[in-house]
């Protein structure tokens, strides 16, 4: 019984997949994906879960804040090549703090190989351009609807 | 005598020279800089144009303009590779059109030989958003200063 | 039943359709895409068109050819922004020449409006780095496959 | 007396100080410089440091090896705007790893404020494409000649 009410206030993972072709642009001179092209991939991870939970950038800036990325990292495993597709998976990370966090997870479609992972942490910026330290009401609302909170 | 005269009336031409080193990110899986690539030389050799002839999008915007590309074209005659320095040559194009056009020739430093030229054609849009087909006041004032009028 | 002869020997007309998301990297500070990128999007419809017709980067350079940018243009009609979705259509240009030929069209999906036009030429190089001035064998079965001869 | 044996045995900063104008194409719909970007900012501090050094790129590679990224990370505390110029300063991190560790500072020129920090760490890959586990002897011979050993 106690299991079942421990059950009820787990808080679900959030997560998204998203696959993407590697460009012959992305690819350097040694025929792997240059390294910087991977904070794109986070970003379109990021652009794919905002999608589809509703916390992208619009509805961010529809409630008057922007959300900059504070941090980034980024580990490489194995190299992508051009003809590979990537397969982003991003993860939302449940904080208390005053901050949107992603890890994330890239593998290779055709190998199932993990190839990368990586981090951002994002924070709340209002329409005077001040950091805001508390939790935004429309954030809030968000994380009781996906129960973040 | 004549010839004389004629010099004196004609437009002397704008002329910007800089050199840019190639970076490691630049250069694709042929070893040589991706040609998309190019199009972000001419944005550098029109800075650098506008830093020194006053005309850079720090000057444009104060006189509520803005000068989006309406065409860019770009021919490329030889590679560069990383490790070399391109030699960014951008030349005032004179037109009585409400326009700002730049004709580039980019040299490889090292050999002298020409690698790439091309041309931009940039548009006058004012604070409401509008085309401009006349020239604009300040625009007037810049060709009259530098004898392209 | 001379329409229908001439209609038998008229070179159908070779064309991929495909959308992409706006990143919000790809947005300028004038909240448009910055012109620059358009040069990706073409790459990206080439790609696209090399994959449904056998013309692929991967497939040319297994018969031992690669084949560079000479030339490429752009022309902006309409802005796109964040949040757009672009339509790349490509188009194969038949021509006698030992290149490959592309004209562009880029409409925003929302509107249907054709935001760009553009052309890209490509030449043939082989594996000694030497340019390729008849057309080689490959093409040629691939332009009997499609019609193009 | 001891002092001065402690000072012989020390080992010296290496560093490097690169400047660099934010360009147009870097900065986005905020007006700030996207943080991807940053990411070949530390390419550029790198680089400057290679060519101070003779840890370069071409230096590694003529020894037969390459140097990939395994992993980077970057932090934010201000933002960098288009007229801006950065100052990225390199500093190589001795580690008894077969690793090549570099921490970075970016500062806003004109405020002479930090604006991000971060750090990348790349591995040592040989001709056949292995990682190599102990320090290649170009490099212990580098670290001898700049005292890091």
């Amino acid at each position: 019984m106690k299991k079942k009410k421990v059950v009820l206030t787990e808080t679900p993972i959030l997560q998204n997949r998203k696959e993407i072709a590697i460009r012959f642009s992305e690819v350097d001179s040694l025929k792997v994906v240059w390294h910087g092209h991977y904070i794109r991939y986070f970003e379109d991870g990021r652009e794919a879960f905002g999608n589809q939970y509703g916390l992208g950038y619009m509805d961010v800036h529809q409630h008057g804040y922007v959300t900059p990325i504070v941090k980034s990292v980024c580990e490489h495993k194995l190299p992508l090549r051009y003809g590979d597709t990537a397969v982003i998976v991003t993860e939302y990370v449940n904080s208390p703090a005053a901050k949107i966090i992603f890890k994330f997870k890239i593998y290779n479609k055709q190998t199932e190989k993990l190839v990368a992972t990586g981090e951002t942490i994002q924070v709340f910026v209002d329409q005077k351009g001040e950091l805001v330290l508390t939790l935004p009401e429309f954030y809030i609302a968000w994380k009781q609807k996906w129960k973040q909170l």
